[in-house]
C-alpha cells in the first residue's frame, strides 16, 4: 500500500534534520571518490563522493526513500495509475523508450505501448524517405534543413538534443540534416531564423500538443507569409510541413500538412522529448537509427531507476542529495555545469524540466505546504563558466550546490597538442580541479585569496556523449526530479502556475477590459 | 570625505530593517505605475511601480544612498582613484564612452581619455577599410564575416551585443559581416564553428588582455590547425587574423597579426563590451558608426548615474531596490527576463557582469563579511520563459525577483496580424500580463490554481532595442552592480575566486604533483 504524505511527516526526515551534516574538507579523499559511483544507463557513472553524506546520512536517505516508496510511486507510473492529479491523468512518458514492467499499459481502450510504438514505426518511415531523396520539396529538391516550430517542452528538450548530437553525428560521419528552432512570440525569432534557410529545402515541423499554442500557431503563419513574400515557381507549403500533435487537436485534421505524427495527454510538454515532439526532428536530422540509439539509453535508465538500493539507482540517489541540500541544508539553488559544448542548452531544458514540474506550493491534494520544494536551476557549459559566474559559487556568501557532467572523449575528434596537452585534456584538467577546489578551498593569509570549500557538488561522467549517453543523461534528471516530486508529496507533471499569464494576457489584447493596472502596463508597452 | 564602511554599521541600512516591508498586492496600481518611472540613456525608462517599495522605504532608500556616498565613491571610481583595491588599479571602463566629469584622467604618465580614444580611432580606420573592400583576405576576397576568439568578458558581452543588434542591422539595411564566437577548450566549440565559415572571407578576432588565456591561445592553434589542414592556394592566416590585448602582453608584438588593438588592466573583462574587446567584432559587423551610438548610449547613462537623487539616477535606484531584495527580504536570486529574442544572450552577460564582480565573501579592505552579498543570476527571453521556469516563479515556495526588458517595436518589421493582434503586440500584452499577475496573484477555491502574488518586478523599457538603447542598457546594469558594490562595501572588480581552480588545474595537467585526490578525479576523466 503506497501513502502519499508529507516530507515534514516522515519519520527518516526528521532523523536525517537531527543527524550532523558531514563536512566535504574532511570526509572527501581518493578513496571516496573510488567508492562512491552509481553505475547509470548508457555507459554513464553518477559520483557523488563530493557531497556533504557520511555513511549514516547514506543510511538515512536510504531510509527516507525505503519511508517514501519512492520506487513504488515510479512503479504506479510506470503500471499507468492516473499520477497527474491535477490533471487527471496517466504519466507515460518512460514508454515512449520502453516498457519496463513488461504489462500493458491501457488508457482510452487502447494499448498505450502499442500507441508509442506505432508512432515511432511512422517517424521511422517517414525520416528514412525523406533522409534517402524519397520525399522531396515540392520544388523536387532533397530537404537539407529541419526547422522546429514549438515553445516550452516543444522547443528546449528538442533544441537541447539536437545541439548535442551534432557534433557526434559529424564525428560519426552521419549525414545531417541541419536543424533550426522557432519558439519566440517575438516576430524578430522567426525573421532571424528564415534568414538561415532555404524554403526549397527546407521541411518545417509544427509542433503543438493542443494545436492551439499561440506563439506556435503565430509563427506557423509568419512563416507562411515569409514564404509568400517571395515566391518560388512551383513553391507549395503543404508539401513543406508536418505536425506533431494530438490527434483530437484542430492540426490534427489541417489538410495543409504533409503528414502528421501523434502524441497524447500523457506525455508532459516538458518530458516530451522522447516522443514524436523530439523524435520527429531528431530522426530526420540524424536518422531514426540515432534516435532509436537515444531511447535505448533512456530505457536502460528507467530500468536502473526501479531499483530499491540507493547504490543502484543513480537517478534515485540524485534525488534524495538534491533534496537532502534543498530540505536539510537549505540552499535554494542548484546549478548544472556540462563540461561539454554539445550540451550548451541543457541547462536550459532542465531549467523547464525541474522548476516547472517542482516550482509548486501545494501537495499533491491542493494542500498548501509549509517547507521549501523546488530549487532555482541555472547554468552554462564548462569552462566557460569558470570565465563568469564561479567567482560567486567559489567565494560568494550563499553555498550553491554543483552537477557537474563531462566526457572522456571529444566528439569531433578534432583535437590538437598545444603546450603539452590535447585541449580534451586541458577541459577535463579543469573539471577536475574545479571539483578539488570547490570541496576542499584553500587557507591563505591574504583573506582575499581564501577559500572555504565545503561546496558540494557532483560528477556524471562517461566516455563520449553519444545517443545512448545523451537518452540516458536525460532519463537520468526527469527521473530524479520524479522523485524528488514524491519526496516533496508534489505533482510534478501539471502547471497551473502558468494560467494566470495566459489568462491575464488575453485581457491585454482585448484591450484590457476595465482593468486599469493592466491597461497601464500596456500603455506604457503598446 | 568618502569613507568605506560596512552595510550593516550604516544607519540607513538599520531604519530600512526596521521598517515593514511593503505589500506590492496592496501598493500597487496604475497611479503608482504612472509614477514610478526614471529615464534612462539611449530612450529607455526604468519602472519599478512593482516593487515593495512604500513612500517610507523609497525615502529609507534615499537616505541610504547619501550615507553610504554612492555618488560620491562612483565620481571617485570616474576621476581616477584607485578603486580596485584588491589588484590595486584604476577602474576605467566608464572612460571608453565618453568623460563625464570633464577631467584628464593620468595613469602611468599617460592621458587615458586620449589613450582611449585613440584606440576608437583606430578600430575606426582598420573597420573601415574591411567594410568598404580596402583591407581584404590573403586569397582578394573581401571579408564577409568576423570570428572572435575570446573566453569570459572577451566573450559574452561581445556575443551578446553582437546578437543584440543584428535584428536591428537587418532592419535598418545597414551591411553586416557576419559574426562567430569561439569561447571554450573544448575542442568541439572551435571545430564546430570552423564548419560554419569560409577562411577565405574570414578574419579571426584574437581577444585576450594578458595574452596568455589558455582557453584562447588553445583556440587560436586550433583554428591555425584546421586552416593548415585545408590548405587554401595563396592563403596566409596572417592576414586573417587581428588582437585585442594590452600592449605589454606576448600577443601585442606578435607579428602573425594583420593588426592589434589596446586595452589596458584598467578595463575588467566583464567591464570590457564597450573598450576594443566588444569594439572591434561590433565595428566590424556593424560599421563603426553604429558602435559609436552604442557608446553614446552608454555614457548619457554614465552621466545619469552621477544624479544625487535617486527619481533621477535610474542604475542607483535599481541598485539600491536590489539590494532591499537581497540584504532586508532575504531573496537569494534575481531572474533576468527581456522580451527579446534579440537578448537570449543579455542575460548571460549579466550573469558574469554580477556574480563574479559581487559574488564576494569580503569587504574592500579584505575583512570578511557577516552577510549576504550578490545573488544567484539567471533568466531567459519572454515568451520562452514564461512555457518554461515560471512555474516555480509564480508558484514556488521561494521568491524570487525579477528584472523584466520590452520594447514597442520589433526590430526587423517583419511582423503580421494574427488572430487580430502583431506577434509583437501579443508579445508585450504577455509582459503586461506577466508584471501584473506576479504582483497581484489570483484566489481560488482551487488552491492549486491560487497564485500568491507579492512577487517583485521592474520593468526597463524602450521605443526599440537602438545601438543607442542597448548601451544604456549595458551600462545601466554595470552601474547598478558597481553601486551595489559600494552598498556592501565590495571591491567589485577582481575576481580571486577564479584562481584557484587554474592552479589545480595546472597540477592536473602535470600529473597532480602527489594530490591524490586530484588523482582520483583525473583517473574519471582523462
Amino acid at each position: 500500500m503506497i501513502s502519499y504524505i508529507n516530507t515534514d511527516k516522515l519519520k527518516a526526515f526528521q532523523a536525517l534534520k537531527a543527524a550532523a551534516p558531514a563536512d566535504i574538507r574532511k570526509l572527501l579523499d581518493a578513496g571516496r571518490v573510488a567508492s562512491s559511483s552509481v553505475k547509470l544507463g548508457g555507459g554513464l557513472t553518477y559520483n557523488w563522493a563530493a557531497m556533504p553524506v557520511s555513511d549514516e546520512i547514506e543510511k538515512g536517505l536510504q531510509a527516507l526513500a525505503d519511508e517514501a516508496g519512492l520506487v513504488d510511486k515510479y512503479k504506479a507510473i510506470l503500471s499507468g495509475e492516473m499520477m497527474n492529479t491535477g490533471e487527471k491523468r496517466l504519466v507515460l512518458h518512460q514508454l515512449t523508450r520502453g516498457n519496463v514492467l513488461g504489462k500493458p499499459v491501457m488508457a482510452d481502450g487502447e494499448d498505450k505501448d502499442a500507441f508509442y510504438k506505432g508512432v515511432l514505426a511512422s517517424i521511422k518511415d517517414f525520416s528514412e524517405k525523406v533522409r534517402n531523396g524519397e520525399i522531396k520539396g515540392s520544388t523536387g529538391k532533397p530537404f537539407t534543413t529541419v526547422c522546429q516550430i514549438g515553445i516550452g517542452g516543444s522547443d528546449l528538450g528538442p533544441r537541447a538534443l539536437y545541439l548535442a548530437l551534432k557534433g557526434w553525428a559529424a564525428g560519426s560521419g552521419i549525414k545531417t540534416l541541419e536543424g533550426r528552432f522557432i519558439s519566440n512570440v517575438d516576430p524578430d525569432d522567426a525573421a532571424d531564423v528564415m534568414t538561415t534557410l532555404d524554403p526549397e529545402t527546407t521541411l518545417f515541423i509544427l509542433v503543438s500538443k493542443s494545436g492551439t499554442t499561440q506563439e506556435t500557431l503565430t509563427n506557423r503563419d509568419l512563416v507562411l507569409e515569409t514564404l509568400k513574400a517571395q515566391p518560388i515557381k512551383g513553391f507549395d507549403p503543404s508539401k513543406h510541413m508536418v505536425a506533431v500533435t494530438s490527434k483530437t487537436s484542430p492540426l490534427a485534421s489541417d489538410s495543409s500538412m504533409l503528414a502528421s505524427f501523434y502524441i497524447d495527454d500523457y506525455i508532459g510538454g516538458r518530458y516530451s522529448s522522447t516522443s514524436a515532439v523530439g523524435g520527429v526532428v531528431l530522426s530526420l536530422a540524424f536518422g531514426y537509427d540515432t534516435f532509436e540509439k537515444l531511447l535505448k539509453g533512456a530505457h536502460e535508465e528507467d530500468v536502473l531507476s526501479t531499483e530499491k538500493d540507493i547504490r543502484k539507482n543513480g537517478a534515485m540517489l540524485d534525488a534524495l542529495i538534491g533534496f537532502y541540500l534543498r530540505s536539510v541544508a537549505g540552499y535554494p539553488s542548484t546549478a548544472i555545469l556540462p563540461y561539454s559544448q554539445a550540451l550548451s542548452r541543457f541547462p536550459a531544458h532542465l531549467q523547464q524540466l525541474d522548476m516547472e514540474s517542482n516550482g509548486k506550493h501545494v501537495n499533491r491534494f491542493g494542500e498548501k505546504l509549509s517547507y521549501p520544494t523546488g530549487p532555482v536551476i541555472f547554468g552554462e557549459p564548462g569552462t566557460n563558466g569558470q570565465h563568469s559566474f564561479y567567482q560567486l559559487l567559489h567565494q560568494g556568501t550563499d553555498i550553491v550546490p554543483l552537477q557537474f557532467i563531462g566526457f572522456r572523449k571529444c566528439q569531433r575528434g578534432k583535437d590538437l597538442i598545444t603546450a603539452g596537452s590535447y585541449s580534451q585534456t586541458k577541459l577535463n584538467a579543469n573539471l577536475a580541479a574545479q571539483i578539488a577546489a570547490f570541496a576542499r578551498g584553500k587557507e591563505d593569509e591574504n583573506t582575499n585569496k581564501e577559500f572555504d570549500g565545503g561546496r558540494p557538488s557532483s560528477l556524471i561522467y562517461g566516455e563520449e556523449l553519444t545517443p545512448e549517453a545523451l537518452g540516458a543523461l536525460l532519463a537520468h534528471f526527469e527521473n530524479k526530479v520524479m522523485f524528488q516530486g514524491f519526496l516533496w508529496n508534489l505533482n510534478s507533471f501539471d502547471q497551473e502556475g502558468v494560467q494566470l499569464g495566459k489568462v491575464l494576457a488575453k485581457k491585454v489584447l482585448a484591450g484590457c477590459e476595465g482593468d486599469s493596472l493592466l491597461k497601464a502596463y500596456a500603455d506604457l508597452l503598446i
